[in-house]
């Protein structure tokens, strides 16, 4: 790839020493901020350079010996509350060329944080569609990440070398493919297909919990509640914090879905149709019967090309990434960077 | 087991097909009632005798070559809205010591159309928590039931021996345990595991398909949301049936899930506190991280015994099965039929 200088991965949990572990075993130069004294020691056991706080990364020997420096990348892996905290550490201490991306949930809330911070040129948005239960560094693994699939964001005022270093280091070494949005466009996304099913699997829980008859309920529970309630029965402290960082975009829907069940309930009582609302998803359903609405490039298909900086680029991005369209690399050629997308059949 | 005469099995789709093939490979006789002459064909092809309607049942083929006669069990396998007709059709062509029973997803409206075919005294009802999306014969499986949980209902008025054969063919040849409970209480705990819960995913699929946005929201489903809406992928007009025949358990939770939403949308609008919401289900939670509410027998630990007919036995049932009591069989001796069940440790 063409991040020649470290990556520094601020926060090494679940996400952040997955992003470590992922770069340290396919041989590049990495560098871990934690301030657990014991999670540093298990990146080190790693092979994850590992200092306590953003100050110590010049400082920090590379793989080879040698110190740092300034870094290619650093990537803000934090929880969502502690961004902007993170964001004005590191500001004293990137280089020229240095670019920041982050592994947050939402977008529109870290890019205010980063902005703060006077790093928003600079700034390019990464949500990586991976997780699992669990979290912290022992959760984190070199498997999680290749072949996620990636939300990246860009605003008017992105650099395109910026956003071609993120593209290359998601597409490159961490194995990613990226679907590329602006902030708005992901934070609604995120809050229909995460951050709401994290609510109503959490009221579901809390339904059980409310009834006085758990013991039953739960005794009779098949594996489809289990599997449906999963997401409400990580870290409520995480969940909760992603739903606050994207008030904005959850409480409508929220609305809209208390209004629907509230309607379903009266027609219910009254002994009205109700074929409409069971209905209504139809075509959400095909999409995701066909597995995913946004087909694999087909055999021998070559990839759309787009000149990263050339008039009008950030605009036919988005507009592909829109239409489906997945980001599978960059390549370097004479004219510059170009991105190379697969466009929906 | 005590099922001495044919079980007949009315409906070969998912489950009744399910209940037809584990009885016949368990070398028992069982008669298929089907329309449909593929599904027949197939059935037989499995070993079950088929026949088209009720009225063909006494005069079926048994293993032997012999005629069935009147059958020792009826089993209901037809969908919600069809088993009024299925009573009404069965009703003539039973025996004195016929026992009724179903597989219902809803108790209370089975046991009122089985009452209005005048046949109350001598069902019992039964539903096991098992499933898959797949339906019809062809999705069925002598390994689908094994090792299931089911709910079995009694009324006041239930016969001790139609319980008996009930629990018998349950936990004997269809390999399950029971949770023992009235049908109110089955129908509350349904509405909480899977009727309420069918809803929720319904309306998350319904947000994304109104939004507008599906595409790109779709693009970045993760696992999670695939998981947690597969409910709602299945047949609607299932979903639509079993929510319409539990309508008065489903929906005062639909108007408490909306009220709860509405709420936290309001908190999150207002950037109030929401730890609340997030805390809500943490009893919840302790239980499905503990795997079960109800333990397994320990090694060594005999079940209790309770005589089926004893003064006070369907009280004494129905609370030991609210305590989280497993029946996990029947036993014949002198002073009658007795039930085995294991309660919470």
């Amino acid at each position: 790839m063409n991040v020649s200088g470290a990556v520094v991965v601020v926060g090494l949990g679940l996400l952040g020493g997955s992003v470590a572990r992922t770069l340290a075993a396919g041989g590049h130069r990495v560098v871990g901020v934690d301030p657990s004294p014991a999670t540093r020691a298990a990146a080190r056991a790693c092979g994850i350079a590992a200092v306590a706080d953003a100050t110590g990364i010049a400082g920090a020997s590379g793989p080879g010996g040698g110190p740092v420096g300034a870094p290619s990348v650093v990537v803000l892996a934090v929880p969502l509350r502690a961004m902007g905290t993170a964001a004005a550490a590191v500001a004293p201490l990137v280089g020229a060329g240095t670019v920041l991306t982050d592994v947050g949930s939402v977008k529109a809330a870290v890019r205010a944080a980063v902005d703060a911070a006077g790093l928003g040129e600079r700034y390019v948005g990464a949500h990586p569609m991976a997780g699992t239960e669990r979290s912290g560094f022992e959760a984190s693994s070199a498997d999680l990440l290749p072949g996620a699939r990636w939300a990246v964001t860009v605003a008017p005022g992105t650099r395109p070398d910026a956003l071609a270093t993120v593209l290359d280091l998601v597409t490159g070494p961490l194995g990613g493919t990226v679907t590329l949005l602006d902030d708005a466009a992901h934070d609604r996304a995120v809050a229909l297909v995460s951050h709401v099913p994290h609510v109503l699997a959490t009221e579901l829980l809390g339904l059980v919990a409310r009834s006085g008859s758990a013991g039953p309920a739960l005794a009779l529970a098949a594996g489809s509640f289990r599997d449906g309630t999963r997401v409400a029965r990580t870290d409520p402290r995480r969940t909760e914090a992603m739903v606050v960082q994207n008030a904005s975009a959850v409480a409508p829907l929220l609305r809209e879905a208390a209004d629907a069940l509230s309607a379903l309930a009266q027609r219910l009582e009254r002994g009205a149709a109700v074929a409409g609302f069971f209905d209504a998803p139809d075509p959400v359903r095909e999409a995701l019967d066909r597995g995913s609405v946004v087909p694999g490039p087909r055999a021998g298909t070559p990839p759309g090309r787009e000149l990263l900086g050339a008039p009008g680029w950030r605009e036919r991005l988005l507009g592909a990434g829109a239409a489906g369209a997945v980001v599978v690399g960059v390549e370097e050629g004479p004219a510059g960077t170009t991105v190379l997308q697969h466009v929906r059949a």
